[in-house]
């Protein structure tokens, strides 16, 4: 491996693994509050973009890496819709933003 | 531009700018409570590795987009590590994970 590839393959461990504590915290203590609803609307789209490009492209290293993190993501954006949703469902719920 | 350029372009436009609206909530809210210290340790140190391969390789849309990105994540971690600070004044202070 070169120097570039192992920068490049530390920097896509570390990006990919750092959703996994934000996962387990969320569904752990179920407190999205200061989580940004629409990051991860964009995040969430985003990544999977990054897996049909990671396919389009036959690149296993893209496809692997933004499939674990759309699978966090998502877990994560799913905690914050059902908050917001069962907040809407309540007077003088917070905005999401 | 062929078919995978458009979705590579925007997936990363989308997974750059999605930091923006969590960077805007965590600075006018000052709530970091939800947020995974770990999360933003680890995605600031991935997002840094990314630039340095960016430059290393010399590709522009890489140095770009993290360039972006690490600047909005670098804000989150640091309102983050404010909060967790001075909750570790405080007694029965939350743990930050």
């Amino acid at each position: 491996m070169t120097t570039e590839e192992v920068i490049g393959a530390g920097a896509a461990i570390l990006t990919t693994s750092s959703f996994l504590p934000q996962a387990i915290k969320v569904v752990r203590t179920r407190d999205t509050e200061a989580i940004s609803l629409t990051m991860y609307v964009l995040f969430t789209a985003g990544i999977t973009l990054w897996g049909i490009y990671g396919v389009m492209t036959w690149q296993w290293s893209i496809i692997i890496a933004n499939g674990v993190t759309v699978v966090l993501a998502a877990t994560i954006l799913t905690m914050k819709v059902l908050a917001v949703l069962a907040a809407g469902r309540k007077p003088g719920a917070p905005s999401p933003n």
